[in-house]
């Protein structure tokens, strides 16, 4: 089935009507039991879905934040300089909502340049019109940015996609639609590419598990969901033809940080000959970082690992290690995929060249 | 700490008196969160106990149903026909509490075999003593075969075991006492060696973190919990010099089936340059099978992985590949530590030289 045939359920953000329209949100915090959407409509409720992770995935949280302004000041009267006055304010509130997420800040920063950008005549129709069309430009870079690296990744792998192992959730719910490694997949199904997914369920948060055997599920994909232990066996039985990953971070030489498990998995990949790649946008280049020795590794929680399925799985007290990111050397990186094309082989040449026109690396 | 000072909480299975005594178990099914000693004063209770894997792990289960025969005939009168008759009914009734157990028949037979070389005119007090001398020989063999895989591990890994780890649970509640893989690290400890074992999770069933990480805690040994996807990067950042795990079966090339994961480490540790290291008693080679080829994969039900504690985790209805076991193949093997002494390197040769005594594999 294509995906345009239910865009209402299986797309993590959407706006619905105009300037005084509702945001309605996938509630991820429900998924995988139950499909919940969630209309927004003050800008408490989309605070508060940023806040518990209701949406969650750097550009998905930008683009709510953006919708989440317009909302704001929808029940305004027609008076320019209040409604101005307000959508400062509700970007400054909504920037509060998760402190670290750089794509939230840089959203924002875009609503309010859009904003001052404007002429100081303007009426308070133009400014609205202004502020929703500079939302709905944030919204619909995000799935032009998805849909050409799923475009670009489903021709660099073509028949590969008869057998594909992924790791985490790089999809739709954490953009405005396909997501990265996802919309290779994606993308591969709308081409009429034969198309099958192994997915780790990625412990200990089980983001595939929950949200991309979901996902995959939801748009037809076929897949198959195993323990990340089982991926080596997979392998070995020939049933994986290349392995695709997002990226959280991936750095001057091409290192790569993403979810615990990722550097495994390229190991495995290795020994089994099978090619491993990274489809991430350009704003998950860091090329401040020189190389993967230089990207810090979050500690989290150790009852992620003991207490993660709703019951205690491990006794009280015992030592736990639970790194919530690894680095992927770029040795074992077959090609990064972007929105902009292909890097193959992975070098600091090669990753030079994608930005060498300018266009660096954003949002950062 | 050493073991020795607190044998009956840590001890899987003991025996408490003589003829007329009684069978404590570790329920399994209650830890870790809780230590409940089960007291088994009938067969019932013991055939229970076996069947609702309360007691798991093939050389404990054969040790229970030894000693559950003892109990059946406790409260007899004095009239040997009718203690030998009723021995051969709980043997019999005994056997059916989990069928495909070859050390529950293999015990069972020992009992019954020691009853038949008894003497026509033995009385029922002979009868009760024979009875109990052999359960308690299964038990000491047992505890004796722990303690010289221990040995030997420990003398092969040596410092090495200052960081070591290990995948599912090869440990003291599924044998009499030490286990295979845990043997060693218990057997290091009490050598005075410096001992620190990662222990993986073991998904889907988390034996890893619900037995070997209370077994490591309850001994005193310093461990600590990761996830399976975890044990590449904790190999890369050195923290690991040796990896030891148990063996479901070893086959007459040294091809290993082990719990599912296991492959994957023996994979990683050979990346990582990192020995890897079978612990395994001589009744785990199973001669007739040339290579891993020939060993069957048994597969398990989807729900372990998508409901498997306590919530669902997945989406309901999605593909799931769950297979129990894989085979690390002898290539990735650096050697077999057996009661019996080292096989090293894993060649058909070695292991047909350890077995050329006549000696076969048993139980088989």
């Amino acid at each position: 089935m294509n995906s345009a045939t239910q865009p209402a359920n299986t797309q993590s953000i959407s706006w619905q009507g105009g300037v005084d329209g509702c945001l309605v949100l996938i509630d991820q915090t429900r998924l995988p039991q139950e499909l919940v959407l969630l209309e927004c409509r003050d800008v408490e409720t989309v605070q508060e879905a940023i806040k518990s992770l209701r949406v969650r995935g750097a550009p998905a949280i930008g683009i709510a934040a953006a919708y989440g302004i317009i909302i704001g000041i929808g029940g305004l009267p027609d008076e320019p300089a209040l409604i101005r006055q307000r959508a400062a304010e509700i970007a400054a509130y909504l920037a509060t909502s998760r402190p670290t997420a750089v794509n939230l800040f840089w959203a924002l920063q875009r609503m309010t340049g859009a904003l001052c950008g404007l002429d100081e005549t303007a009426s308070a129709d133009q400014i609205r019109d202004r502020l929703l069309e500079e939302a709905r430009a944030i919204h619909e870079e995000d799935r032009q940015m998805c849909r050409d690296i799923g475009r670009h990744g489903a021709e660099l792998l073509g028949s590969r996609l008869e057998g594909v192992l992924t790791h985490c959730n790089a999809g739709g719910l954490a953009t405005a639609e396909y997501g990265t490694a996802l919309s290779v997949f994606f993308t591969a199904q709308d081409l009429g590419y034969p198309v099958h997914v192994f997915v780790d369920e990625t412990r200990p948060l089980l983001q595939g598990s929950r949200l991309t055997a979901w996902e995959l599920q939801r748009r037809n994909v076929p897949a198959t969901l195993i323990c990340d232990s089982m991926a080596a066996q997979v392998m070995k039985e020939g049933r994986v033809r290349a392995v695709v990953t997002g990226a959280d971070r991936i750095v001057a030489n091409g290192d790569t940080a993403n979810k615990i498990g990722t550097y495994s998995i390229a190991v495995l990949a290795r020994h089994h000959d099978i090619p491993f790649y990274i489809a991430a946008p350009r704003s998950t280049f860091d090329l401040s970082i020189d190389d993967g020795n230089g990207i810090p590794i979050e500690q989290r929680a150790a009852a992620e690992i003991t207490d993660g399925f709703g019951r205690s799985t491990a006794p009280h007290g015992i030592d736990v290690y639970n790194p919530a990111f690894d680095v992927t050397p770029a040795g074992l990186i077959c090609a990064i995929v972007t929105e902009r094309g292909v890097i193959q082989p992975v070098t600091r040449e090669n990753i030079a060249a994608q930005f060498a026109d300018g266009d660096a690396a954003a949002p950062v």
